[in-house]
């Protein structure tokens, strides 16, 4: 198991949902940054529960508290470390025994893994709220790319069967992410909002839970950064990204879309712009040849179900190996992408920091 | 720019397009393991142009000459070293002027990222010929997954709008995927194959190109392999195939087709066959929480239509700063998908390969 | 700056001095592993300071607190997150202007390195104190290489021009390790202790430190862990012993001795005993080519004396760029390497495992 | 085995004593090097056997070939790559048979490593043959380093009990360093050469070898390189120089001597000279708490006596596994230490392109 992400610039999480702490400890941090603790506090809240009906009602207390690494609210260049409490876990004794595994969750392959030993209570370290020190690391890592004007930002692209506008990917401004990221709920096109809201709603009330994906954009990021083979900037994106939960899928541009266009409609032409090479379209979303060409990085992912579901559904009993019935009981969300926005977008600008550090 | 890959067993890859000789150098391989080089042979032939219009019409001498690891055909446990010679290059002198980039190509992030040293006669490090090496390693990783049970095969999911059958994810067995690569195009459903054909050549004819989908599996991967949270499954091999050049994509299972379903349909059922825990559906592709389950493992991955394409295209000229109409000559791929068919196998064994080790 | 320690394990170190905590990440222990929290604590006490006139007089709460990878005390799986909180830090605001650089002490360069931006209170995260966290995960270590037979042991070979006996280095059995281990003050000849003593304490009365050096030992380290050429064995351990404050020298076997000696002498001749190959001696500490031969691990390490002595010294004044003298002030360690002694067995017991796994 | 080395610029070295060839691949070299090879052929020659009779009279062919990575004399970016045949090798059939283990060698453990599989035949890849790929690194990186005003140089410090001067710590020039290069046999003071010559022809003469110490130091490197805490300068060091075949101990500054000295004449104070903050000595070795402080970067390291004696030695059958006596023949150093002086000064040269890039 490996919760270290980055190569220049690392980022080390750890905790479990039910345990004592989560939090994180990022390593290389450059010295002398000033931290905005409003805006990391910003960034908390988007990611936290509680909210509205698309989310649990579970309420967690997401104040990162700082151990180390920073003084008079300055990066001093020694390791970052924060912690969150965790305080809103039940007292009850689990005793540890998964017996029935769940379907769609890590419950069965971690067992094998590690030997019936991972804490399973509320998904021990596989538990989505394992994402918040990851929010906090991108929220650090924003402020810094802010300062190189880079902005990163990312949207509801699709829930259920319900579509949000795209980027319009060669003409993205630092302004209108912001703009985004600011709404309760991501979406571009504010009336479809009501539409995706009723559609998680009634996966809600009839026990179930609805996929969707996310289309992120990073703005502002200069041409050069990566490389050929194995360090492409799709690379690093995509590995991290699958770090995400209940992310199975990444697509760069037109993604799988390329699958049906030819040459001559797939290749972004160039022209000279205010004196300057610029693209005429952005199919590539920003990367070619593993390199970042000075369009915007523009990038979608795909986020299954929240496996968490009510319905009854067939599983077996580890102990007795005979199958049995699984009925998921607790808060959960019924859709998780609205609140795996601002994790998208924190790990695209942790990733982005390692690129450019 | 790194072209290293791989955590316990390292792969590095070296080579131009058009510079002396190509290869890699394998670091860790276990020692004591026979290569047959009849296989190695046929998966360097599989990946070798010129067989058919789909591809180029260069003939490429693509023969592995082991320079050191190897001794009387058995792995010594020091890096295995290898060349090939680059044979079929033009004397030219290139002055390496790169002054028109090729739209869709890595043409000008390289000049920004190596200011304009990099070697862009046909593509230089960029060049799909970079693969050979690649499927080199993968056709020794294959030899050793073998002796554990594990098979890797692939196939063409969808060339421009003509699509084969998919893999039946919950049932795949070793043999079903040799008897794909054993076929000259790699396809389940043959009665698919002159369509596709055609749809190439109909984009060759009109001086275009065509792109597509690969969908690969993996038979026999033990479960518990993995981890959480950054060194997931699907980290790993993402990374590794947004290596491979024109790859836009990577999903696992159902992937961005998640975003429709309900998490009732989305999960994957467990029950007891023949003793023993077995998944009912295989909608997440054998990977749950970033460990596999013991599902075959399938994901599938985007390829943009070859950049290099004989309509004119709109350009720039790096020297006068002006736009240019480009011409791009040679002999080309109106299609990379079906050679590249044995490039993502390859990457996906070796990446198997390391995290068995 | 990087505080992260190991490959497969992987230790990441924070805190500062007078910091909020100090701590650490393990990511990547195995599950299962039931913790002795008397034996860690044993092993925190060994390096607290407070004891006696060798060490200074502060006394700080070295009591770890799991935050995380720990249930019912046996390890999970996840990363194992520890904190110890800073309780005896003095509060006054030091600004962090460091005006006058400490001669031996990281202050200048670190100066340069981090522009300014460091904590100073203390020595901040380059203060000995942080060797804690590397004595917690130490301690957790070699519970783990218990299991599997091999202990860990060292003791002060030397202090000032004062000797303690060298292990017998073919002949290390683990009980008389730990027999070293048990002792306040670890030398192997009980009879120096009083002389040991009496030299720092003059040192301490004229204001003054003194250096010195450890030998420390590994007894059943199996043959064949390692390897050529730039993963030996001694590149894993010397890389770490360096990261401990005040190393200045690390030797393997005979050493520095080598120098003088004949190959004849040098050589370590085979024999078979008891049915097995074993060695006839070890002037080469246990390591061959890189690799462990079965012989016991044998290694001494130079230690500086501490830089903080209360004479005054040259130095200049970073602000006015003028020579300066400078005092040193507060409570400080006359001489480390008595409390050294675990912090060079817990770094010895993290790299083996590291590298068992 | 990991024949890799570096963070952002990767060796990784290929090859056995009687294989096909030898080379390496370095990965992640700065683009746009004109690449002197009159330079690299000398530092190829310094390290090549058949000078004189502290050496083998084997003749090596120690031309290096590129195969990639170079255009026009120039660095591309991309991997270069390099091989040198092996000529001199002798055809008979070893049959790969290790029967009886040499002292002092890899041959046992690595019997144990890599399961007999390993090439043994002239030490296979353990041999010290491997370090002219090393020193083609150390070559190519020289080039870079020089044009950052850079110089590393190293000198013979002792062999057997005969000495040569020290370095003069806080004063060394890039001059300086480059006129003992050019000596046949590295020592400051000549006069010392017939005594250390005579002391390995009498090793020689009774079948014996001899060991010995190698200074080295590089000038012109800025205050505040590496870091804290696993990333010292000296980590870095020492982890690449225990890969020199031989290198049993390495030590900074003062090294073991720091254990007979007080911190009062240990510590080196400042003092502002011409305008700069300046060191008036130089004990440490140019690195304070793991970062450079400005001073000369000054280390030395311990060359174990070469293994391959003449002399009887008692040994093992690992076949019958009875006791037995081992002749070793072939050409072999009577002392290691004259030629492995370039490859200190190669290994120092990468580590130090790598910590600057």
């Amino acid at each position: 198991m490996s919760s270290v992400l980055g190569n220049k610039v690392k980022l080390s999480v750890f905790g479990e949902s039910h345990g004592r702490a989560i939090g994180c400890v990022i390593d290389g941090l450059p010295a002398g940054i000033q931290l905005d603790f409003d805006k990391i506090n910003r960034e908390m809240a988007r990611r936290a529960p509680g909210k509205d009906k698309t989310a649990t009602a579970r309420k967690e207390s997401d104040t990162p508290h700082i151990l180390s690494g920073l003084l008079d609210g300055i990066t001093t260049g020694a390791p970052l470390a924060m912690v969150i409490e965790n305080t809103n876990t039940r007292s009850g004794d689990y005793g540890n025994l998964m017996t029935v595994p769940r379907p769609g969750h890590s419950d069965y392959p971690a067992y094998i893994r590690y030997g019936g030993n991972n804490d399973i209570r509320g998904g021990g370290h596989f538990s989505g709220r394992l994402t918040a020190p990851v929010v906090f690391a991108g929220a650090v890592a924003k402020q810094i790319l802010e300062q190189q004007s880079i902005a990163v930002g990312a949207h509801i692209k699709q829930i259920g069967n319900v579509c949000d506008s795209s980027f319009d990917k060669n003409n993205i401004r630092a302004d209108f992410l912001h703009s985004i990221s600011e709404k309760p709920f991501a979406v571009i096109n504010s009336d479809i909002e009501s539409e995706m809201r009723a559609f998680v709603e009634q996966a809600r009330l009839s026990g179930d839970s609805a996929g969707g994906s996310i289309e992120c954009a990073a703005a502002g990021v200069p041409a050069g950064l990566g490389g050929n083979m194995f360090d492409t900037v799709e690379s690093r994106l995509s590995s991290a990204l699958f770090g995400v939960p209940a992310v199975k899928g990444v697509q760069f541009g037109e993604g799988f879309g390329f699958s049906e266009m030819l040459g001559s409609e797939a290749n972004d032409g160039y022209e000279i712009k205010n004196g300057k090479v610029s693209l005429i379209s952005n199919h590539n979303g920003g990367v070619l040849g593993g390199i970042t060409n000075g369009a915007p990085l523009v990038f979608s992912v795909a986020v299954k179900p929240t496996p968490s579901i009510s319905k009854p559904q067939q599983s077996v009993n580890l102990q007795t190996m005979e199958n049995e019935m699984l009925f998921v009981k607790g808060r959960h969300d019924p859709c998780i992408v609205p609140r795996a926005v601002p994790v998208i977008e924190a790990v695209t600008a942790f990733v982005l920091l390692d690129l450019m550090m």
